[in-house]
């Protein structure tokens, strides 16, 4: 009998006292046990911290984001053994996947949008300069910087890989090491998992630790630099978010709960359009993978009251081929629920659900399939239909397994308060090929909903589900669902940091943000700025230009040459009684282009592109005869690889009197040779 | 005897039982009763969700900001009436100015960003467009949209009108109903600023109740639509974060607790420094102002230990010439402090701090100043001096009140530790004038502090202080600072919101965002999309061009004309090699150039002015002899005035193959009339 161990402080210890015995979903043989009776988890946030957290801190997005995905490479490289573990859980090889290479999957999407979205640094500047005075000495600036804490996850035992890797990733890339405490139920596959992590010595010592078993006291030693992030029920999640520690530190604690998400058949998705089956497809696919054992899945099933019967024979029709089996056979579309006491608990709610509605198909009763091993947690799907006038436990009783509920509804202001009665979910979804009744369940119930999906025939085939958190999404819903946020794409990294508002001087914030910050000093060198090497462009560098007029006979060569004969630089006549013309002014994009013929040094350099241009504003037209001159400053600068990084250059167009006709943010590609 | 009221339901109600009697910080006299007994909670939510909610709902972001200013429009015409009432909770007319022209000072700042930074639109797009499929059939977005519930307000007794529309700004201009409930100590003001709100008459009925008392049985009532704001002590706010109904349903709870801010001296600033000057007067304001009663006041003064003696001398020669007193007196540097209880809670802190300091000026123990009336709180300053190296109170123990300790440091990392040991705080201030010192304190600390101010001779002048919040910028700390944000510009009404991700096809978030998104069907109408007014122009109208080849001779020419002959475009040589070119390319200056001549309309009609460009990316190098053709597409528009409005237009710059050679977000000013 394998007996897990946990991963603390840098080696894998087991627990000292009776382990928990943790059984086959297939099987109800006991096939690892598991505790953490004696593990010093004081000791172990020690180490987290000491260790750890000053490695990661060190290294910058990138560069974690590196490392992950190397980890994530070698999870991939060693998935076998992971699918080869998940069969116990009662996954099948479909539901495997998910979980396995929909995680190591969520890994890579993370650390592609690390690269392509977050600085080259350890810190994210938030927003813009707030003008706070008004000669422009004393400024504001929000940043996020790294925690100096431990994230803490308490995972679900639905997703064992998928949920230690959808936090682990956000928080190693935010610079946060992290415990990971997964469900006992499948602990011996995130075990598995973690000893893949570990054994690939990629992230620093002290960067991720795993408890096999309970967090003991680890609570009584959190910080207000520490967080928590977990997945589970309502009540385990209140419990531990009541904890006087997490309270009096105001610890953030992210919590994904199981919730009672709907989908809505749209009134136009009459069983003739390819909406109907798009939803039949939907709801059967929802109650079966994974058998159901999903926070995400469809528990209610809201459709216009006209097509109930319809959609009740349908679904019928498709759960009835639904084989229920052996999760190893390939012949098996759905296996057993995780344990023998889930399934108790998952008939004991249907039982709660049939007491106000009738179950239409299944029998909650019987147990394993024929010719399954008797010992399995077995469960065939079982589908109930409610009167949504008067069915109140269809809203607040999950059974979390292959169940839903039919609500009936009258019109769609009362599909959207039956889809609101759950008081918060992580996802609903509708069905429809009509924008606006989309558009009106969007308003009506998505303050109730973490996301919301809208299938329809232009969609449906490469949509990802009802049932999917994608790494790109936020992952978490309100009320009922916990109020966390998870995922998101780099929303999840920002979650991990401290945004801080900082304030004083141009020059204090250009030095600690390593962005140049009008009002600082411009650094004036020998030669132009295009003539040093990405390295050796200093933040702050800046070129300010001669003057050159722009004569009337400039803006007529423009106007013809390029075909932009817009009134206002053409016709005096027109122009009379503009809100913002005196008269005909120079085209925008000639200022741009003669601020490029001012400040460019055109003999070959490290200045490879101009690979684009953000947030240009024409602030004040230029007439004809008025002169215009640049100034051009290093604004930041982000190294890219190994020939050349990125510069973004703060720009000014002014007129002779000095005011500012324009401003941009111009983008160059710099070699690291001059 | 004045008996406080609560607004409730539309009506001014007294409470029913015995009322509480609030004294004057001046004499101790009884200047009004309050209490809310018998109020009916459950109305007062319900009246907000049925009422104030919907109505709030159906404005935009812009249209709640101008009823918010007009709101403050009319507080700042009564100011006076809220100066005449604010004597007796202790405030000098500075203190006032600071709680009255502040707080409608915030609201002003607030509206105005809102309708600078937020559409004129009931909902938020947040982020990007997230690709969720191969051919773009499926896609992601996050929106920001309006909760369903009431924001409740639970604000401390030291600022009662700023603390109550710092809150309240953000909350209705996101949409959501308040209900503010002020502490009792200084209720007769805020119950004053909240009349003149409701006789203002501008608000929507049921978008402002207000409770003179306690809360009574109202959070059983809350549900997860609604969000909990909370000003005050850690204890108050951890027995309410703990409450049930707030567990169960994940109800957002901002909590803005005081905290142990400190004020760091940095090495560089010594003596003959003009920071040191800086810093002496910064630590006096901040102790005697509103007679050290702010939550970001500093209690712990951090100095280097070689320049303690100069700063304690300093710091007690400034303190010694405060005049306390009667603060209806003009020549009154310091009021009393809110009442006898504080005062008695202040010494008990100081009695503490006291067993591990040595209380170096002021005493205590010593009664009002003389002439005063003996019945009010008054207590002059008192400046503690501690051993950094033992002292633990200090960083635990706060004294709500004219009082603080210095603690000398020996080194910089020392003071940062020392900082960081208050666990969380809401704002740590930093004197120096060496940039690097200010960075590693920023990145040292700043995990630890929810804003940083760093003062040095460059922007003191301008500052506007450690201990003042700024609406620009977050006001909130972590641990035991509270882990709330309040505040930061417009990210106090993201707070107010709820982040939905939407997922479906571009056609459906087109319609549900009135934001155009690339995959959409295009709209094509008789006329070219510049001669349609603001009002006409249908999201996703679109133009497409006719080609026009680049010519070798249109990039020399283009180059000659601007002075732009930067080598990738003239030397055919000197291009060989590159990493990104494969020969002389166009400049991205002439593409541009040449795109607006393929898709302007010249003649006068509602486009005004292209006023800017955002987000212009090089796709793709343009080589001569290549042709080029264009797609403009309305992607979303903002009304601005009765004159014109914004138009933003999706430009795709594409080679004769079709491929993207350069996308970029055109910016116009389109008239109402065509």
């Amino acid at each position: 009998m394998e007996r897990l161990k946990s991963y603390v402080e840098g080696r894998w210890v087991a627990g000292t006292g009776n382990p928990a015995e943790i059984a086959s979903a297939i099987t109800g043989e006991t096939v690892a046990l598991a505790n953490s009776d004696g593990i010093d988890m004081a000791a172990a946030l020690a180490y987290a911290r000491s260790k750890g957290g000053p490695a990661l801190r060190k290294l910058t997005f990138h560069e974690r984001a590196a490392l992950l995905k190397r980890v994530a490479q070698h999870l991939m490289e060693h998935k076998e053994a992971l699918y080869a573990l998940s069969f116990d859980t009662g996954a099948t090889r479909t539901d495997s996947w998910i979980d396995i290479e929909g995680g190591i999957g969520t890994v890579f999407t993370l650390c592609s949008k690390a690269r392509r979205e977050l600085p080259n640094e350890t810190f994210i500047v938030d927003g813009d300069v707030e003008a706070l005075s008004k000669t422009g000495s004393f400024l504001g600036q929000h940043a996020y910087i790294c925690r100096q804490g431990v994230a803490v996850h308490i995972n679900a035992f639905n997703f064992p890989v998928w949920g230690m890797l959808e936090k682990l990733a956000p928080a190693i890339l935010a610079g946060m090491p992290v415990i990971v405490k997964p469900a006992t139920t499948s602990a011996f596959l995130a075990e598995k998992a973690a000893r893949l992590i570990v054994e690939s010595g990629i992230l620093p010592d002290g960067a991720f630790q795993f408890i096999a078993g309970s967090v003991q006291n680890l609570f009584d030693h959190l910080t207000g630099q520490d967080m928590v992030g977990f997945t589970g029920s309502l009540e385990t999640s209140a419990r531990l978010q009541s904890h006087p520690v997490i309270l009096r530190n105001a610890i953030p604690f992210v919590a994904e709960r199981d919730s009672l998400n709907c989908s809505i058949l749209g009134p136009d998705a009459t069983p003739d359009t390819p909406e109907f089956e798009i939803y039949i497809r939907e709801v059967v696919r929802e109650m079966t993978v994974k058998a159901g054992q999903k926070c995400t899945a469809i528990r209610r099933i809201l459709v216009p009251a006209a097509m109930t019967d319809a959609v009740q024979a349908a679904l019928i029709a498709r759960l009835g081929k639904i084989t229920v089996g052996d999760p190893r056979l390939e012949t098996t579309r759905m296996g057993p629920l995780a344990s023998l006491a889930q399934r108790e608990d998952v008939r004991a709610r249907i039982a709660e659900l049939a007491s106000e509605s009738e179950i239409v198909f299944g029998d909650p009763s019987a147990g394993g399939p024929a010719g399954a091993n008797t010992g399995g947690a077995f469960l065939a799907p079982v589908l109930l239909r409610a009167d949504a006038r008067t069915a109140t436990k269809v809203h607040a009783c999950e059974a979390f397994g292959p169940a839903a509920t039919i609500l009936p509804y009258r019109d769609l202001e009362e599909a959207i308060d039956l889809a609101n009665r759950g008081e918060g979910s992580l996802v609903g979804s509708l069905v429809t090929h009509d924008p606006e009744v989309a558009r009106e369940v969007i308003f009506g119930a998505g303050a109730f909903h973490g996301r919301m999906l809208v299938l329809d025939r232009d969609c449906a085939k490469e949509s990802t589900g009802h049932g999917s958190p994608m790494p790109h999404l936020v992952h978490g819903g309100p009320g009922r669902a916990g109020g966390g946020e998870e995922l998101g794409g780099m929303r999840s990294v920002r979650h991990h940091l401290r945004r801080i508002a900082l304030q004083g001087s141009p020059a204090f914030l250009t030095h600690t943000l390593k962005s140049w910050t009008r009002g600082a000093s411009e650094i004036t060198r020998e030669q132009h700025p295009f003539r040093y090497a990405f390295g050796d462009l200093a933040i702050g560098q800046s070129f300010r230009s001669k003057e050159r007029v722009v004569t009337l006979q400039d803006i007529e060569h423009f106007a013809h040459f390029t075909g932009d004969t817009f009134y206002a630089h053409m016709d005096e006549e027109a122009v009379k009684g503009h809100p913002f013309f005196p008269g005909r002014v120079a085209h925008g994009y000639l200022l741009l282009a003669f601020a490029a013929g001012l400040f460019v040094e055109p003999a070959r350099g490290p200045v490879l592109a101009n690979y684009g241009l953000d947030s240009l504003r024409f602030l004040k037209p230029v007439e004809p005869g008025e002169a215009i001159k640049v100034r051009l400053t290093v604004k930041s600068k982000m190294p890219r690889n190994d020939q050349y990084g990125e510069v973004r250059w703060d720009v000014e167009i002014a007129n002779a009197a000095g005011e500012p006709v324009a401003t941009y943010q111009l983008l160059t590609m710099n070699a690291h040779v001059a």
